[in-house]
């Protein structure tokens, strides 16, 4: 089969490699799409040992696919050419030697077929309904990474949310609260034309280069709230933080109106100062989210299901398997490309 | 009526003063036990304005009283010789003018006399159960404060939990995690007399200045759990910071396994840095808790009234009205006070 391998920093070519085997408890899958994650161009640029992605190994972790061979011993509702969605962190063992971020992030996204180690249904493989594309497919990775994020911070229809950064994980955030019935979504980045896409995808967009964020959410929705130790506060329910820059932390403590979540999703790389003295004063809820749980892919699907999320609009490009490299430039390009997906043959 | 009068800094002069009025929807009760605060002593020797307590003003919050006088359109439910326990902070109307700072640090627990407007039974008077004493009841307020952080922290019996803090709030708190059954509590202190009170009490002491206490929770509940990012862990359910010194948070951070809760407590007058990469790759819970609600109260009357928590040895000292210089003088030595009680007459 068709591969592509990584050897290193912007060193990745498309190799013929051995088929996976597949034991009587393995399901192998073929890949029909593929997605670019945030973690494949960190190691693509600038090294993967962080993300436990290492040379001469397989890589990639976002994809949709069809079973092609079933292991003898394993349940038979799962059949050849069954639609199906991998769990990657679940691909292996959990006892396979691996780490949880090998196991994730090498399993093989951008590889012709992927071994699925204890291969069961609603486990590590998930049916996709008749009505979900390939494409929307793709894309359930990062959404159920949102989802994640939307459901640690307990978010409740009439919520109104704050979303800081409008990357593929702040975007598919938005769908996430989109898929929950929440009508009013603030996106917070500083480049125009990702605020644009959020703001096609029904967000209220923010360019925080060009203004003060508390003045903008006081003038919106009222300036009259104050934290309980009397703090003037904006009326906004749930903070997610999928950007991960030094002030976000700050800003959002400057005016939390009380009982106001944060969620923290990004994967910060710095340290941050805050003043406890305003989470008590506000009595906030300050949640850490990491990856996903089986409950949050389950919910995306149906929600892919039910359309209730332009989510597939992040999809800016296609290239194919031999193109990775082009697919790796493109993907780079923060002023016109998201998501940036593989189409296998 | 006799009241202590805040005059300044190491100024407080007990003083004959008018009687509060009654209106037709007021109660007044007479003080028979009053506690001094942390906020107080504060007060007495740093200076009063960031609390509420202004020159010229009675102060003190925390009180165990009778009904005096009942106005004529209150609910009859409430009679006079009733003993009572009044939420300070709900002592006088919302609308008052006053700010919810100065209606409490300046309710008039040192004083004979105390008026409270729109007074009604389970809103900012509680009965008191026959079999709770003045003494036990005059320690309500600072319990109060102590079960809201545990309740915030959503804390149950099976937890294990360690308290930054042998204070009167830390002390406080582990009479909380008492009351609802908790058997594991770690109290971190560097004040060797009071973490022996934490102990006679029934915690798990650990004096910070003779070790690390990462070490000695890994030691004593074991050291094979890491956070779902792979940092090392220690077993320990809830954190709750009463102490509020610069290295507690990150201690705590450093060490919390995936979903521990951290409350935070303590009033923060200076800034910390943290990394919030490890919120997210333990997926804590970061809560501030600010007061008290009136469930609060009611949940630690019922304690007391259950004698679920031998709370009452944090009282160490005994004082009258006149002798409140005294009182103060006394409640500064932390290595022999802890709460210092003035007895009306």
């Amino acid at each position: 089969m068709k591969a592509a391998i990584y050897h290193g920093i912007e060193n990745v070519t498309v190799e013929e490699v051995a088929m996976p085997e597949c034991g009587d408890y393995d399901v192998i899958i073929k890949n029909v799409k593929s997605g670019i994650c945030g973690t494949d161009i960190g190691a693509y640029y600038n090294g993967g040992e962080a993300a436990g992605i290492f040379p001469e190994h397989q890589f990639g972790h976002e994809m949709a696919s069809v079973v092609y061979k079933v292991g003898a011993k394993v349940d038979p509702e799962i059949k050849e050419g069954m639609r199906v969605f991998l769990n990657p962190c679940l691909s292996k063992r959990p006892d396979c030697g691996l780490s949880i971020l090998e196991i994730c992030d090498e399993c093989g996204a951008f590889s012709q077929y992927v071994q699925v180690q204890d291969a069961k249904l609603h486990y590590n493989l998930f049916p996709l309904p008749e009505n979900v594309s390939f494409n929307e497919a793709a894309l359930i990775e990062p959404f159920a990474v949102g989802m994640h994020g939307v459901n640690m911070g307990k978010a409740n229809s009439s919520d109104r949310v704050v979303i800081y950064g409008a990357g593929m994980i702040g975007l598919c955030t938005l769908a996430a609260c989109q898929s929950k019935g929440i009508k009013e979504v603030v996106v917070v980045d500083i480049n125009e034309w990702r605020l644009k896409k959020a703001e096609e995808m029904g967000a209220i967009p923010f360019n925080a280069s060009k203004g003060n964020l508390k003045e903008f959410l006081q003038e919106k929705f009222g300036a009259d709230l104050q934290s309980a130790a009397g703090q003037s506060a904006v009326d906004i329910d749930l903070y997610i933080d999928t950007a991960g820059t030094k002030t976000i932390i700050p800003e959002v403590l400057g005016m939390a109106k009380n009982r106001s979540r944060l969620v923290i999703v990004a994967l910060y790389h710095h340290d941050v100062t805050i003043n406890p003295y305003q989470i008590l004063g506000a009595e906030m809820d300050v949640v850490g989210s990491f990856a996903y749980a089986n409950s949050d892919i389950e919910e995306v699907i149906e929600a892919l299901h039910a359309k209730s999320t332009p989510v597939e609009q992040i999809i800016t490009h296609h290239f194919t398997l031999d193109q990775i490299n082009d697919a790796f430039t493109q993907a780079r390009d923060a002023n016109c490309a998201l998501k940036v997906v593989i189409d296998h043959e």
